[in-house]
């Protein structure tokens, strides 16, 4: 088959590469109707996180599951399946507290912008449709496997509940939808931090109720100008720089939360701040395997339509421009078919 | 009167100074039984916490109302009353979302080493008790001021439940006030990392179930290991530094929480490791005013004698004594009577 491979900064080939085939007997072999780009493959893309080599890239995924392993007992070929980016065996410590993308079997998935994908740990990173979905919902079926369901973790980390106020720091898919997320979970006030229109208008369609154009401490000022002083009840932080953390910090109220799902760079949070501010701080990579029956229902009952992040569609082959595309914020997201 | 100064580092003077008057009309004077030295007392008295001017100290406090401001209208001569080192109007958006120590009009108390007592803010910050307590009650009504209110807010903050499991790290008097604060929310196993034998005495009275004497990366080891590999649920950090505060994150399950509640002196936390290790982070000065009716209740019902931990009891012109019994740790918590 041919396949995604990121070489270095902005080097994104499709080359032949082989087909996946079943390695461990809890493997499972998965086709791949559509696949994308996320906005955490442009941290390597932009050579801010160095590669040591060549990379398969593609850790989002949904599909039809072709073959399995021996050892897979609740997966069948001909089921429509959706994924993590992080494998989980479901049934350890962790898995069961809730935390599977800290499962002590924890693989991270790489390889899915492509047409075939090995999946290991099938049985518990797996979850199958009822029946084949129509091909109209597959993108937000896709879009429940990383950047809805880190979005949702995000809004769950910041403790949105009903009737809260919550800022969005990051206008990315994830930010986006953690804005959907925040409004699924009863949020009264949704503010998202963004400057760019096409994203502005997005969030609105998914609940947000405000828009800030500032940034940074102005941005800050804007947020606590909003809630009377008060600062927001919850904050998503979904870009994982410096001043995004201290963004959402500072525009939380005391006692507020801060759910930051942005893959951290060269972030410092500074201790005496963080104990003044009064903030509670959860994040990291999102248990996605714990909402995804959730989230796969919500999309099936129409409740939902993630899929709208997508606002670029190519053919597999031409993933680099979907790279580029993202890189130069074009698109919000790029959705390949193979 | 005579009260205590710090003029700089380990220079302590209990000396003339002028008696409390109310200045603002919500003010109240007290007259304080005892008063006690903190353990945050000694970052500036060690130098680490540098001072402008000569510090009158002292924030703990409990007594009788001598006097009170024209507009205190909840407060009355002759009542024995209770606060918490951090003053609160309890009216405010901070204050009714329990984070009193970040209240609007918020005033860190100074100068209760002393016989007298100025508590701006009376109405708001001050607990009434229903009648005069017994004198061998006073020492534990004391401790509920801070370091009791202290560690149940670090308890609180790390989510402990009936069923925890919990680590403590620091066994000052916050860190074992911290131990008895789970033992109360209902925590099954409590561990706490000392290796001084009077304080693992107290640890063990008060309600822990093991001691750990490792420290850093063994001591992360070593509870990993009472914890089948998987980590404690709830940390309760009470030191502050940098050590002090990875060593609770490692310590921590993912998806479990860290309370911390030692003032932070020099702590960056490093975002990616935060990142991954899933932790839930809350802390900052304790909201003690949230705890106190509760607290109180529990010390005039027998039901806790927080006040053990004080096992050093000097008449306050002695306080000099207290703070270097402290600093060399043949102390846990030094008592001082007017």
């Amino acid at each position: 088959m041919k396949a995604t491979v990121l070489y270095g900064p902005r080097d994104v080939r499709f080359e032949e590469r082989p087909d996946p085939t079943i390695i461990e007997p809890t493997d499972a072999i998965i086709s791949l109707p559509v696949t994308c780009v996320c906005g955490s493959d442009l941290w390597p893309y932009r050579g801010i996180e160095p590669i040591g080599q060549p990379r398969p890239m593609g850790h989002e995924y949904c599909g039809i599951v072709e073959e399995i392993g021996r050892a897979v007992k609740g997966i069948r070929p001909g089921q429509f399946v959706v994924g993590s980016f992080a494998t989980s065996d479901n049934t350890c410590p962790h898995c069961q507290f809730g935390y599977q993308s800290s499962c002590v079997q924890r693989q991270f998935m790489s390889g899915a912008q492509a047409p075939y994908l090995r999946v290991p740990l099938a049985d518990g990173t797996l979850v199958a449709l009822p029946e084949m979905p129509d091909n109209d919902l597959i993108p937000s079926l896709l879009a429940t496997s990383d950047v809805l369901g880190t979005g949702w973790f995000a809004a769950d980390a910041a403790n949105v509940k009903p009737g809260s106020t919550v800022a969005v720091v990051g206008d990315g898919a994830v930010g986006l939808l953690g804005a959907l997320s925040a409004k699924q979970l009863g949020a009264e006030r949704i503010i998202v931090m963004s400057r760019h229109e096409p994203r502005q208008k997005l969030a609105l369609e998914f609940g947000a109720t405000d828009i800030v154009t500032e940034r940074g401490d102005e941005g800050v000022a804007r947020i606590k100008e909003l809630t009377d002083g008060i600062g927001a009840d919850s904050v998503i932080e979904a870009v994982g720089t410096q001043e995004a953390m201290m963004q959402s910090i500072r525009a939380t109220r005391p006692g507020g939360h801060v759910g930051f799902v942005g893959v951290t760079h060269g972030v410092e949070i500074p201790g005496l701040e963080l104990f003044f501010s009064h903030v509670h701080l959860h994040g990291g990579p999102a248990p996605v395997r714990r909402y995804l029956p959730k989230l796969i229902d919500l999309v099936l009952n129409g409740e939902i339509d993630p899929g709208k992040v997508f606002d670029l569609t190519l053919p597999l082959e031409q993933v680099a421009e979907g790279y580029r595309a993202m890189d130069q914020r074009r698109a919000i997201k790029a959705l390949l078919r193979p």
